[in-house]
């Protein structure tokens, strides 16, 4: 498709030459005075000419504007009339509203609430329970030096530029983002290679230094989009919520920005609890808080189309560290997703400008596509999740980060990637991240908490002893007999050193210790050669002479009972807000009226996920009607059944179209006080079921012990048309 | 008591002088060089003195220190080791331990982090479906401007000194108290005017302003406790976690300390998703902040005993706002509670210094005791819910405020308090908080969120317009036929007041508005009678001249359609992380082991709240019972019952003990492939139940269908006694 939109380029640059050389000639005849049909032919020729180049325009600004203008313009109204539902029926408010809101910051309503805890109580039956993993709940406010060990103090920053004159923040990649955009969508002037370079500026967008995206944006000649004011240049804006805490002002802390720092702090306590055996999972659902830089996605309090749902400042993650054995990772639950089937989107499809396609799980793990059977099971896991959920399993893809998205320690990532009117939402993220975050955690860092020492005599501090908390975060595999192995031995000689290098000893000492295997034996050669070597001290930016007395370096013979090491961490982190936002997406749909006059709003929760699962309702305004539905309505609340009574006068039609937009599956009508009719939302089919079993019927079907088909089989159909068809 | 405390150190300064008197009766004998048996008698008489004092000491020392010394020994070594079981089995983890964690912070590990999910489900159940509540779930992050309102950035603040030296900080009461507290208790010489006025101090100590505290602070001389250097006058201290939202920083923002604001400001479109109907209720389950001000509450990671598990910056709230007709707080299931029967420790009682006692609730609600049936229905459903959960009912009390505790607007509130081994502890509070919060929320606040402008142009601010966020947070009751009523009408003559004030005229008219009816009727007969009256302007901070021809106030008959009113709001404020600590407290005890030479922990939680709800044992190493226990432990996962399978080798005996520790209350042993024995851990008794029937046994025990009593009766015992007994 590139190809095609290159070749367009340049017939329609050819195109326009061409016209503008036949209107030369045209003119030139009638200066020539030239004969009348002469001219009229050179015009005809000159409107052909001029209609052709029009048309290629027309294919040019298709295939720009991504194949199909019509489709988005198609879910833009599709998002309007599922966002308007939302809002609404308060799925979803837009938070502290009465004050004008925050944005980036949503409330669930009730109904959005109920779909909330319906999804999170199912995600911990289908992960923490099946697996039994060790389910943790740490605290949102976290202390810097947590945060500085996992990196996120230093990296987790996005690069501004500030507007010069009103100081209003932009996100400089957004900025370089839309003028490319723009340009390749409007400008069709611009010749191929122009729009080659743009392509280019987009793909690599995420890997350019500040000084990189400085340079664009002033090649480009950006300014700020409100006011066309001038830009500074691009600097680190850290996305944490900073605080302080305690009354000293001398703790600094951020609120959490996600919820695996937690567990990662937690290893050894959590190894120990599982019989220090590996694998063992923990989870953790909770608050995460970013505080993301946004325009301002509000109008007049509706939820805005540019992602407002989906780029928020406060969201609830719940996230998965796996821990295994970096030297097995295969897992004893591989076979029960080994033949699942679903679209996959592996790198090379991606770089080879292919698509997602179909693959059988246990294929892409026995290919190496997928890089181990811990990773493939957990992908084959979230994938049944989703589905179950709700989520269209053919708007599901499972997209394989490309090398240059993926951090330098991680194995594999995969992103569940589901297509909603915003086109795919990256909703869970399934990654081997090896063992860099219990490494980051590990003794040195806990060391150079007391190095800073500044937290010394902080109130706010716990005052432990250096060992306990100087243990570094590793497993044990025990030999069931003791090996033997040969080991490397740095034995530095501190008087020698101490007597050479005075004050830097300790960082020579330290650099000697960190050699690797390689780097020693070749000392050890060159010192007996030599009898001295230059050595490069980093922590002394230099190289100090290193003479044969100053270290002992040789290779011993030892038994060892046990191998320690760090495990790999494979963590399936899911955004659960994107899921339930792409799950209303995927569940709304409308439908006419009985009349016709008018299209009405579902969502098709399946019962799992429906925020109520049942409402009851007196077919008409009737005391016997009336108590029947509540007697009803005590027994759908002692078997837990979540449901609501409307004793409303108003049609029965009317109360179906309320609950169908709310997504509620059943609705009993009470016409009778023997028997009762039990109505299923989509298919809108009615059964006729005693008052005493009615509350056990929709128990049944909601716990998943049948389906509604089962129910239809077994119970007298109601046909006498339901007032709502 | 205090009264027999008096009378005590009376007695003992008698007792002293009269020791001094005799002393130098017996020198003056002596020197008088007396005769022997004259002096040995008077000798005799001083030493019978001096024991008589010495029991006079003994008794005053335990009248202060709270009767027996012996039960707070108990106490303590009771807590010590539910403590440590709870640390040991992970229940508590101090929050990032491996950095030396953060006072105030703890983690909930796996099985705590259970018994949370457990709660808080059945508090879902239990409130929010059974009263149909709307449930809502609001960020954390919460603009300043909410706060403002709601009164928390002014007034959530403690009074904090600091030690001039060091710049630690202290709570200036908390010092106060201490001091208070230890002269009473430590020592015994100071006279009762003296003890009379420190407990004083320490009934009023939630009373007094910075100046008088500060002023007792210098008066007793009192010190930093841990350098003993001179203290700072006391400042308030907010106690909210503060942060800036987005990137500008011109965003004020907090953490909130609590989650009630969240309901409040969505009051509005709750009553519309009502159906504008009162009375209903909100709910809302949600993480808090506190950036308490606390000692360091560890040694070597141990939890201390200084309330650490009580006293925690963050924590989870669950809170119900219940909005009602101020004019009628009748509940129409008050039925249901009005004879239950609990202590109750009203007001007057405490007064009076007696002690809480058993009440029928119906009769608090009719005496009066309970300001009105709504605040009365959730007493008793907030009994029934702590009570289920497993908390003790006579160690839970329910204690009304005393006058000086409760806000200025509050109607009624009462505590409820469990006594742990920290004494009486509040867990919940239950508030009629009148229409307090709504007005804070109402039109007026967001006018001056317009007012101060500074958010103007705010990217991070959403701009909707005036009129919509003005509306005020009220309800209305529709008349069935309209009435007339009589109005008052204020009327500024703007023209008039605008030549007389320029540009004070707006003050000066809105503060015209804003009389009561009393007042503006004196204006009115003032006006009429002198023509010209002083009129004070707050907003002008002094008087203005009020001409006949500036205003005109008339009373005018009116016809109504309804009636407007902001409601009032009951507040049921749950601590959850409170309930849970107490719980594991009111759980805990030990019995011998079977050999009896060790204590066994044992928490006897009710199912409903028990991390996990069964175990499966092979009772021997062996392959058969291994797959009889992974088919049962299959069907528990079916069933949704959250278990555990051991097969490790140990004893049987050591793995009741294990389980009993984390408090699981069934054991299901595999010793055959064809039945199997379920355990129940507080009896220790035994069942025989088929390999078929074993999971859905434990289901219904679990879910509350049937007790283990019918188990017991239904099922042939297992005597073979089992091995842990």
């Amino acid at each position: 498709m590139a190809a095609s939109e290159e070749s367009l380029r340049k017939a329609l640059a050819e195109k326009q030459s061409a016209v503008e050389a036949h209107g030369n000639a045209v003119r030139a005849l009638k200066a020539a005075k030239a004969s009348k049909p002469e001219i009229d032919a050179a015009i005809e020729a000159l409107n052909s000419l001029k209609l052709e180049k029009s048309s290629i325009e027309k294919q040019l600004q298709a295939a720009v504007s991504g194949s199909d203008g019509d489709g988005a313009l198609s879910r833009e109204a599709f998002r309007q009339a599922a966002v308007n539902t939302l809002e609404r029926r308060l799925f979803y408010i837009p938070s502290f509203k009465i004050y004008r809101g925050v944005a980036g910051l949503y409330d669930y309503g009730p109904p959005g609430c109920a779909v909330k805890s319906n999804v999170l109580a199912f995600w911990r039956q289908h992960f923490v329970l099946e697996e039994n993993m060790l389910e943790v709940d740490c605290p949102c406010v976290t202390p810097e030096v947590v945060l500085k060990a996992s990196g996120h103090v230093d990296k987790f920053t996005d690069l501004m530029v500030k507007d010069e004159k009103t100081g209003t923040c932009y996100r400089a990649d957004h900025l370089l983002k839309d003028f490319c955009n723009e340009k390749l969508q409007k400008d069709l002037t611009i010749s191929a290679e122009k729009a080659a370079e743009l392509k280019h500026v987009l793909a690599t967008l995420d890997d350019l230094s500040a000084e990189a995206l400085g340079a664009k944006i002033k090649e480009y000649g950006i300014t700020a989009p409100d006011t066309k004011n001038p830009l500074s240049d691009p600097y680190p804006f850290n996305l944490m919520f900073q605080t302080s805490i305690g009354p000293s002002g001398l703790s600094p802390g951020y609120m959490r920005p996600e919820t695996a720092q937690g567990i990662f702090v937690n290893f050894k306590d959590l190894y120990y609890y599982n019989g220090n055996k590996l694998p063992f999972a923990a989870a953790q659902i909770g608050q995460a808080f970013r505080n993301e830089v946004l325009k301002s996605v509000f109008e007049s309090g509706k939820i805005s189309p540019r992602q407002g749902l989906l780029r928020v400042r406060e969201f609830t993650l719940a996230e998965i560290e796996h821990f295994v054995d970096p030297e097995d990772k295969s897992h004893p639950k591989y076979s029960e997703v080994v033949d699942l089937e679903f679209l996959m989107f592996p790198r090379e499809e991606q770089m080879s400008g292919q698509s997602a396609k179909k693959i059988r799980l246990g294929d892409a793990v026995s290919k190496g596509t997928v890089n181990n059977e811990t990773l493939g099971y957990f992908i084959g896991r979230v994938y049944l999740f989703l589905t179950r959920l709700g989520i269209d399993k053919d708007r599901l893809r499972f997209r394989q980060h490309l090398a240059n998205e993926m951090a330098h320690y991680a194995a594999d990532c995969w992103d569940a990637e589901i297509e909603c009117s915003y086109g795919w939402i990256e909703c869970v993220g399934i990654a081997d991240r090896s063992a860099y975050d219990l490494r980051a955690h590990s003794e040195h860092h806990v060391k150079n908490v007391f190095d800073e020492g500044q937290r010394e005599g902080n109130i706010d501090f716990i005052g432990t002893n250096l060992d306990k908390s100087g243990v570094p975060l590793v497993a044990a595999e025990k030999f069931s007999e003791p090996r033997e192995v040969e080991k490397l031995v740095i034995a530095p000689v501190k008087k020698e050193l101490g007597l050479a290098f005075k004050g830097s000893q300790k960082n020579v000492v330290e650099a000697l210790e960190a050699m690797n295997e390689k780097e020693a034996l070749e000392m050890k050669a060159a010192l007996e050669s030599k009898g001295e070597v230059e050595f490069y001290v980093c922590t002394l930016g230099k190289n100090v002479p290193i003479k044969k007395n100053m270290v002992s370096i040789s290779k011993e013979k030892k038994k060892e009972h046990q191998r320690v090491f760090t495990p790999s961490v494979i963590e399936p982190s899911f955004g659960i807000g994107r899921i339930i936002y792409c799950l209303f997406e995927h569940s709304f749909y409308t439908r006419p009226s009985k009349a016709g006059d008018e299209q009405l709003n579902v969502f098709r929760f399946p019962p799992l996920v429906a925020p109520i699962k049942c409402t009851v309702f007196p077919l008409v305004q009737n005391q016997q009607y009336e108590d029947v539905a509540k007697v009803i309505s005590k027994s759908l609340t002692t078997a837990g059944i979540s449901h609501k009574i409307d004793i409303t006068g108003t049609s029965i039609g009317k109360r179906y179209a309320r609950t169908d937009e709310l997504g509620v599956p059943f609705a009993i009508t009470v016409d009778s006080t023997k028997d009762v009719t039990i109505r299923e939302r989509d298919s809108k089919l009615q059964v006729r079921v005693s008052v005493e079993e009615a509350a056990l019927v929709v128990k049944s079907v909601t716990d998943g012990l049948r389906t509604w088909e089962d129910v239809w089989e077994k119970y007298p159909h109601h046909t006498s048309g339901s007032a709502d068809d």
